[in-house]
């Protein structure tokens, strides 16, 4: 395979006048990147080793980037002024010993010509596209046989005008040679010999085959007119067809989060090196954290607090910042509500464990007979939205009516119901929202986050800290302040989770549920057939997560279920109840009925194997 | 552009035997992936949105596939059994309506053959490849201008053989529906006509372009000897060729971390989508957490508890968790030395805050006073090695040794230093050692950890805990026990980091050091040219971050000149220190001392343009 490349850069770019100033031709930036360094990127990823530019104008420049890439050698042709393109790839001589992909520096195009070249049975082979009539092209006369007989600027002096040449070509070592030879009987009457000339000049002696390329895209840029033309059609162009990125093995996940992603959330978090400290950066938490704020309320009056953690670190952070000395009163009806009594206690809050039925709905009555026994003060109730152990759905619109009536301002972990269930913090009267990155916000792991009532938490800045990295207030001010997080943030995480963003505001919020809720009906009357139950009744169901009872079955063995499901691409998740045994079920992320279609399908192979069914 | 292709996927394999079973042969798994979805990722990636396949054997299993991907549809051969590849394809006529690619289904190849085809000027192209002697090819026979004349399993039928069929043909709408009308005229007396014989049928009256290719990477499987031709030699080519990923644009990030990354860190973040609680995932986490370990000390001794959050977080994990009511003196001489005041302040720690000067080496007889007056029981000292301030590296070994001598166990905040300075714990007597992913170990942000001597950490098991994300000991008991992080960790972040620690590895922390230390006095060199100064001497200098003091200069204005750096691709930071106004660079990351020349030109540049020098 061709390992060299050669660029001829000794140009004068004289018609661009002051677009480039002080650099040359290939300095031209185009989407933050001069369009020559595009060209080498292109080059090192098909597989190039070795650059050799020749250097005229503005030497120095080149011999800049040679520092940055390796791969390159600069050669200086000291007679730049009053020789043309023949002349610099003869002054490489010395350099070359080797086939070659010869370039022109002001080119934009489409990484495929490459590959095509390199992969081309021929040994010298001109690259061309079809006629641009984009001005100043050198027009290809062709024989039969797609080999090169002449070309020129002038149509006029040919026959059969059907390709333009590109300024790519493979040229093999015996033809560098050839073309050598040849200039050198021509240097002493035309020192302007151009390396286009040269090979038409070879070409009675030399089979220099034309591939002439469908639906290539590329330019070259000589003149103002081309460089508007590069930056509104051709770049854009050739970005769309570059930037598809190779397929990632799908994997279904039907754990409750991390969520089957999209292949471009993925690749979000694949950016240019940064320091979280940039305003550049400071602009994407800003997007992030507004964002969010708007999935559930009006970022005038409420506001989001990002954390680098996970969601348990938000439901900490605003236990452990919020709380002064009143009782905060914490529903416990599965996991992850004794979870924040957990917390609370270890923080040694005041703190009420209010118990309910795992699988049912909280009686009311009752809740707020707590509240008005008198003994003590309560300033906050805590409740889990989705309870990731059961699936159970708590109604926290009634909870945070009935928090406004005794003036008590209401948390709600909703770890797992954000960005799916439809949450209005005003209208639910919802003081602090506890949620994660990698859930139904379809985004990486790795970002938790609180949307707070701006004006609640203003008023908790006057609570003692009880921790320094999690203390919510300090992370809200510093952000509002300098717009950087007070600790390294997980950069490219934030990266994904804008995409994932943008993401959920195409889909939309209710739109996302009706797809997750179309998923579990499948589910339903998947495990129905199958003879399965399940936990929570359909009415007080998040419709996200469900707990299944396990099988009644000798051979029933859930780690097996569980490789079994595996080895098709399908996660499971095991249960985490004490009272009975299940194993639970996501129908969340990027997925889609189908997808549980086809769970249903191979719970029922699993179920055959071992006999529960036939 | 063409968007449609076809697949052929109607046969038996009956070849293969037991390799297959239950499966077409499509089905083939290798790298975890069936051959047929591979190629169907890489037509996708080509652009093509519609994908017809021509099933008959096992038809269902490639209607799953077509649930997984919506672009396909499956249409059946009923008389598979009777008939061959032509009337599977003509069976499909009223599917399609446009140009397409035809696919046999049995293939891997480089996904480049796709490209090459839909760039190819004309509209009928069958792909070719160099001569591979597999056994069971098909050779082809063509004229003087490319053009298909025969094809043959028999060489003996042919004159000119120099290429061979691969399987993958463009084929025009027109050609079609000539192949479905020569079809029709053969099917009567054949039914067993294939598509390769059909083409040629037609070649006397439509021009079919016969493009080979060099250097191509391909094979069919047939039979056992071709699986493990493809499984040993062509699939590791093919794989090699296609993860070139495209560069991504390189920033010289000069800022105490998040550093400089190569581009495989950057990619390493790109993974199926994965639950976290798998087996496989925590082979991922003890990988980072074992080798981690390996940096700094022996594994059996001393372990790595991960965490999600920052370098902060850690810092706090330790000292949360460690100290139980006897004092701990904290070393302060810089910012982060008063951090950790911070933190022990907020916890209600017993400590002791000790001075010291931020810009020399500690008084290790005044530091031995104060744990020897008498008054307190000091359990633990806590020091910075590396003061990020600026740069003044402390002499943890002495420290060490004093706090051996005095029976307390050192805490190192390690997070600047780590992977880059080399650390013996065991010899330097450190009981906890704090860092983070993003740092020397060239890694992205979102992981931080502490590497702590086991019995040290078992006896902290009696610390009544102080918060809960936080909790040392129960993040590494919940390891230790299930091989998962009790809290969703960053996954795609830890993925990155088993890369990054691979890299350091393959570089060795004592040879990153001297990269670092090269750079470093290219730096000194630069600054010293220019006029300016910096902080701490040599003698006690880290050599990864260098305070420098701002030049005198009325013109001088830090804002505007990060954003001079910045606009060059390079990232500087702000001091850090009320005593002095200074500016920051950290030589670490994936960077040479080239990057460093560089920085220092562009230096020279701005003070020149204020006037500070000439």
């Amino acid at each position: 395979m061709v390992k060299t490349a050669v660029i001829l850069a000794a140009g004068l770019g004289s018609r661009l006048g002051q677009k480039i100033k002080d650099k040359p031709k290939g300095f031209l930036v185009i989407d933050e990147m001069p369009i020559i360094e595009m060209s080498i990127c292109k080059l090192i990823e098909a597989g190039i080793d070795k650059i050799i530019m020749g250097t005229g104008h503005l030497k120095e420049v080149y011999e800049r980037l040679a520092v940055k890439y390796p791969q390159i050698k600069c050669v200086y042709n000291k007679q730049y002024q009053t020789t043309e393109s023949m002349y610099t790839l003869y002054n490489l001589r010395d350099y070359i010993s080797d086939d070659f992909i010869l370039l022109e520096s002001d080119l934009i195009y489409d990484k495929v010509a490459l590959k095509i070249l390199l992969h081309h049975s021929m040994p010298d082979v001109i690259l061309a596209g079809e006629l641009t009539h984009s001005s100043d092209e050198i027009f290809l006369e062709t024989n039969k046989n797609h080999f090169l007989v002449n070309m020129s600027k002038k149509e006029e002096q040919l026959k059969n005008i059907d390709a333009e040449l590109v300024g790519i070509t493979k040229i093999s070592y015996p033809t560098f040679k050839k073309m050598c030879t040849y200039a050198e009987t021509v240097f002493d009457s035309n020192a302007k010999l151009d390396y286009e000339r040269t090979l038409v000049g070879i070409s009675k002696n030399v089979d220099i085959y034309v591939n002439k390329l469908k639906d290539f895209v590329w330019c070259e840029i000589d003149d103002e007119n081309h460089l508007r033309r590069a930056i509104q059609e051709i770049y854009p162009m050739i970005k769309v067809r570059e930037t598809v990125k190779p397929p990632i093995k799908r994997n279904i996940l039907l754990n409750p989060g991390p969520a089957t992603t999209t292949d471009r959330v993925k690749y979000a978090q694949v950016v240019p090196d940064i320091c979280p400290r940039e305003k550049e950066f400071g602009h994407v938490m800003q997007f992030v954290s507004t964002e969010l704020t708007r999935l559930v309320a009006d970022p005038k009056e409420y506001t989001t607090i990002l954390l680098g953690g996970s969601g348990t670190a938000a439901i900490e952070a605003i236990l452990s910042s919020v709380i002064d000395q009143a009782f905060i009163l914490i529903i416990n009806n599965g996991a992850y509500g004794r979870r924040m009594c957990q917390i609370a206690a270890v923080y040694g809050l005041n703190y009420i464990e209010y118990k309910s039925p795992i699988d049912n709905i909280i009686d009311l009555k009752a809740l707020e007979a707590v509240i008005q026994d008198g003994y003590r003060i309560i300033s906050h109730l805590a409740i889990v939205h989705n309870e990731t152990t059961t699936g159970l759905l708590n109604d926290i619109e009634s909870v945070g009516n009935l928090c406004r009536k005794h003036h008590i301002q209401l948390i709600v972990d909703a770890v797992s119901s954000f960005a799916a269930i439809p949450i209005d913090m005003r209208r639910m009267n919802i003081s602090y929202l506890a949620a994660s990155s990698n859930k139904n916000i379809q985004g990486m792991a790795g970002v938790s986050f609180v949307i707070a009532h701006k004006g609640k938490l203003e008023s908790a800045k006057n609570v003692k800290p009880r921790n320094f990295y999690l203390h919510l207030y300090s992370q809200y001010k510093y952000f509002l302040e300098t717009h950087q997080m007070r600790f390294t943030p997980p950069v490219q995480t934030l990266y994904a989770l804008k995409q994932a963003i943008i993401e959920t505001k195409q889909e939309g919020i209710k739109e996302r549920y009706e797809r997750y809720s179309r998923a579990w009906e499948v589910l339903m009357k998947g495990i129905a057939r199958l003879g399965l139950t399940h936990l929570v009744n359909k009415y007080h169901h998040s419709k996200i997560i469900t707990a299944i009872i396990e099988p009644h079955s000798m051979n029933y063995d859930f780690n097996e279920m569980h490789d079994y499901f595996y080895s098709k691409g399908v996660t499971i998740y095991p249960g985490k109840l004490e009272e009975m045994n299940t194993f639970r079920v996501a129908n969340i992320g990027d997925i889609t009925y189908k997808d549980i279609e086809y769970f249903v399908e191979l719970l029922e192979q699993y179920l055959k194997g071992i006999g529960y069914i036939k």
